[in-house]
């Protein structure tokens, strides 16, 4: 192009938005819905913008948003109807100021200022990697995750999701897998109601245009979970969608990405948010290594709140020592069985481990789906003290087929009053999260040394035990309190008196006198251990060079 | 400098050459020592050049090796004396040529023609890592590491190092992890005779110039060990210095590099050598992580035959998913007291698993010494079954504090004999490995499906066992030969008659008329299970998608 040329278009392309500005009627700006928002909830800015063309793929839409010291860029979707979006979750309290970038005039410029409270009780924020193998809220507040796993159940009937909510408030979960995309089997008599394309099913959908509709009573469930106090680890992409039915598993890597910009887009600004690529994502034999990889990065680099990110084997463990990975959520039934398997990915990973599924309680044929109420709460004990997180899920079909694991509903299972007494357990030990005590020698004890020690007996069924402990943070005269727990009838029974260590041996403290702990000679049994007087050793700096 | 002056004294060099070629007394180079040579053996060059200066720094020298279809460049070192070398380790048979490069005149352009014969008997060639978890000699032979560590056993008076030589020759490991570099401790008695580097101990050294000698007697050794069958575990770096007695331990980059460079020089062509490029390399505080990242990267650059690369953990696992890692070499007793934990970590690192310290057979009060016998063998057996391979030492101190796995000397534990005889037991099965047969279900059972199961019961002590085994590989009426085996008592009982499969459910095949197999009502008992007959069912192409 001449250059000549070039310059005059430049100036008539002023030209016209001058022109625009005063000629078109004003552009339509909802102002965001209130000026004051707490912290760590959703300031929405809500645009009017074209709607000719394909928005989804033509319009580019960001608002900057700063309080002064700090500066982000916040990605905006098109919600349909010409309605644009810029959510944003502001991580500190005071005057926060905006301004919309976008390649369409009537989307730029739009600014305003609104002011950041503290927030409320119960709001503390997104859920953080903390201490290396453990949680916390942004407030600083230790998150122990209990999870549970719905797949489908923002595919059902409003009841039925009704439902699954009132079940959920009622039980110990305060984290919920489930997909963005439905499950094709086991639905013959509940289609789902809407899908995230715009087309009709099975197979007849514009890629290039979402749903907004599918979006928002999927956000409207989101923000229902935030409200129940449980995170929603949102499962991306699946292998359930029995390989031809809808087609959201052989998507091009063009409309993968803009898949996943869009979700993040939409959900990032929800502190409860957590992104799962993949559920059992090598089974998704449509997708390659290097498509995992990159859906990690295009999350990664969309998301400015950083939420959690992490990736559910089936086979085939993903390689979550990569940097964009933050905790492990694997699938490995016989690696909860035992604290010492349990604790071994710990060590590879250094990042907090959750079994995600560590199989299910239910009465199935199959054998992921038939473990015992009592199993089910082993194999989260075992998990508890080895340093890393259960996740549960059951399998009970109904008539129509219906399962928790699936589709919601009710819960029929015998583990989770059981998991809610572990969950308030958890709550009540060490901020900092409980660590082998004595890394590769004695997997079955837990804790924080010289302070908590939890140890938890599995399948044996012992009628004794030698007070005993490895010798870090301890000393010579430190008082504990001894509580026997029967984790399955939920009992917690303290042993009178107190335990005063003496040193042992090189490696271990045991009682002063030589008492020992007895126990019930039941199977399934823990023992608490809380310190309770006495003088502390002073801290070493370092460990002890000895494996 | 002006560019006349360059020019010239291009000339005036160019001249000198021509000078000496004429002038000088020919430059001595003697012949190589053969001029055929055996496949996977030493072809060596030997040349004279410069003496003067510090020929270990200032002087480069490569060898380039054809045989038409491939061209290799193979650095060679200074040997002191005016002696350079170039050792060159041919993969294929037929004529090969060489050209030598070099900055220094008489060290270039010596070429010559050598012919390499087909390897004599017990020559396999260096082992590579087969079937993802697997090792196997270049000539296809699997190898099943069954290996001991004796740090220090070159650094013993030639008497001393004889006795160990003629230890591992009647012993069953065909694997031995040793130090370049000398411990400091336990050795007051026996300084070691020679240091790596010129000067004199404690701590005058010439970190620029090594010492010939030196390694002279060390590749004595591992050519040595070459010649009894054992692979050499070379470690290089290790943190036995006590702090300060040499200076080992802080040297600096650059010096920690060309040490690396000089080791892979002289001891490349040997086809029994393992690179390890630390022991316990995190308790090695002096170094980073990116320290240890980068020696694996030199040592992978230097070395033209890609040999074996591992590093050996303290407590903190080092990343064995970097490309440059060819095996996981652990130390976690722990993860090898049954099979369940042993298998965990072939799936995160996908490589062989070789715990080449699950703790030592000893009689002392550090607990990482003093493993029973039975104990030993009963971690070896849990490796084995898992797909992993176990690693063998002790620590039976004498008068003088001499113990295997630091001096070598003689062998005084339980376990030698009954690793033979697992040993010979890992040889007799199947080529491919021994592998999972029921991932993440029954980890007791290794092998290969429909033709060779390989069970371990441990410290179970069952008196009987229903013959089942996971569908994979079997259909009905097939038969098979069982035998039982005492892995302490080291015999091998076969149970009469042969076990004929029928479909017992979704996932297992028992015996047609539901025949069990009796066991001893011994702990560490095994039995083997080899196909005998019958029809196998087709192979499926791909594994069933089930957890």
């Amino acid at each position: 192009m001449h250059q000549f040329t070039r310059k005059l278009r430049r100036r008539a392309s002023a030209l016209a938005v001058l022109l625009a500005a005063f000629l078109a009627p004003p552009v339509v700006r909802s102002a965001p819905a209130a000026s004051t928002v707490e912290q760590w909830d959703v300031f929405e800015i809500e645009l009017q913008g074209p709607s000719n063309g394909n928005p989804f793929l033509d319009v580019r839409l960001t608002g900057v948003f700063t309080n002064g010291a700090r500066t982000v860029e916040i990605p905006g979707f098109y919600d349909g109807d010409g309605v644009y979006r810029i959510r944003f979750m502001p991580d500190s309290t005071g005057e926060w100021r905006y301004e919309t970038k976008s390649n369409r005039w009537p989307l730029t410029k739009n600014s305003g200022v609104f002011t950041v409270a503290p927030p409320s009780k119960g709001n503390r924020g997104p859920v953080r990697v903390f201490n290396t193998y453990h949680f916390a809220y942004a407030d600083g507040t230790p998150y122990k995750p209990v999870g549970t796993t719905c797949y489908s159940w923002t595919h059902r009937s409003g009841e039925m999701e009704e439902l699954t909510l009132k079940t959920l408030a009622g039980s110990p979960f305060n984290k919920l897998r489930m997909a963005v995309f439905p499950q094709a089997h086991g639905i013959k008599d509940m289609p789902p109601p809407r899908f995230p394309y715009a087309g009709a099913p099975p197979r007849d959908w514009d890629f290039t245009r979402f749903n907004p509709e599918f979006f928002r009573h999927l956000e409207k469930r989101v923000g229902q979970l935030r409200d129940l106090g449980i995170e929603c680890d949102l499962i991306l992409f699946h292998p359930y969608d029995d390989d031809v039915e809808w087609g959201f598993e052989t998507m091009d890597a063009e409309t993968d990405d803009r898949y996943l910009r869009y979700v993040v887009a939409r959900l990032g600004a929800y502190r409860n948010i957590w992104w799962s690529m993949g559920n059992e994502y090598d089974f998704l034999r449509t997708k390659t290594m290097a498509d995992w990889d990159r859906y990690f990065q295009v999350v990664q680099a969309s998301d400015p709140y950083d939420h959690l990110r992490s990736i559910h084997n089936g086979r085939i463990l993903y390689n979550n020592t990569h940097p964009w990975v933050t905790h492990a959520s694997i699938q490995n039934g016989m690696a909860t069985e035992e604290a010492g398997r349990a604790e071994l990915y710990r060590d590879v990973y250094r990042k907090p481990i959750v079994y995600d599924e560590l199989k299910y309680e239910g009465d199935h044929e199959l054998r992921w789906a038939q473990l015992s109420g009592p199993e089910m709460v082993h194999r989260f004990w075992s998990c508890t003290v080895a340093g890393t997180y259960g996740g549960h899920s059951e399998f009970f079909a109904d008539a129509k087929d219906v399962v928790w694991l699936g589709q919601g509903g009710v819960l029929k299972g015998e583990s989770p009053p059981r998991l809610a007494f572990l969950r308030k357990i958890l709550e009540d030990a060490p901020a900092e999260g409980i660590e082998p005590i004595d890394l590769w020698q004695d997997p079955r004890i837990g804790g924080r040394a010289g302070e908590y020690y939890l140890m938890y007996f599995g399948r044996e069924a012992p009628t004794s035990w030698p007070f005993e402990f490895y010798r870090n943070g301890l000393a010579d005269g430190m008082q504990f309190k001894v509580e026997i727990i029967d984790t399955w009838n939920m009992t917690i029974t303290p042993v009178e008196g107190v335990f005063t260590t003496k040193r042992k041996d090189r490696y271990s403290f045991a009682e002063r006198d030589g008492r020992a702990v007895e126990l019930p000679g039941k199977p399934y049994t823990a023992i608490r251990v809380r310190y309770a007087g006495g003088t502390k050793p002073a801290p070493s700096v370092t460990a002890p060079i000895e494996p």
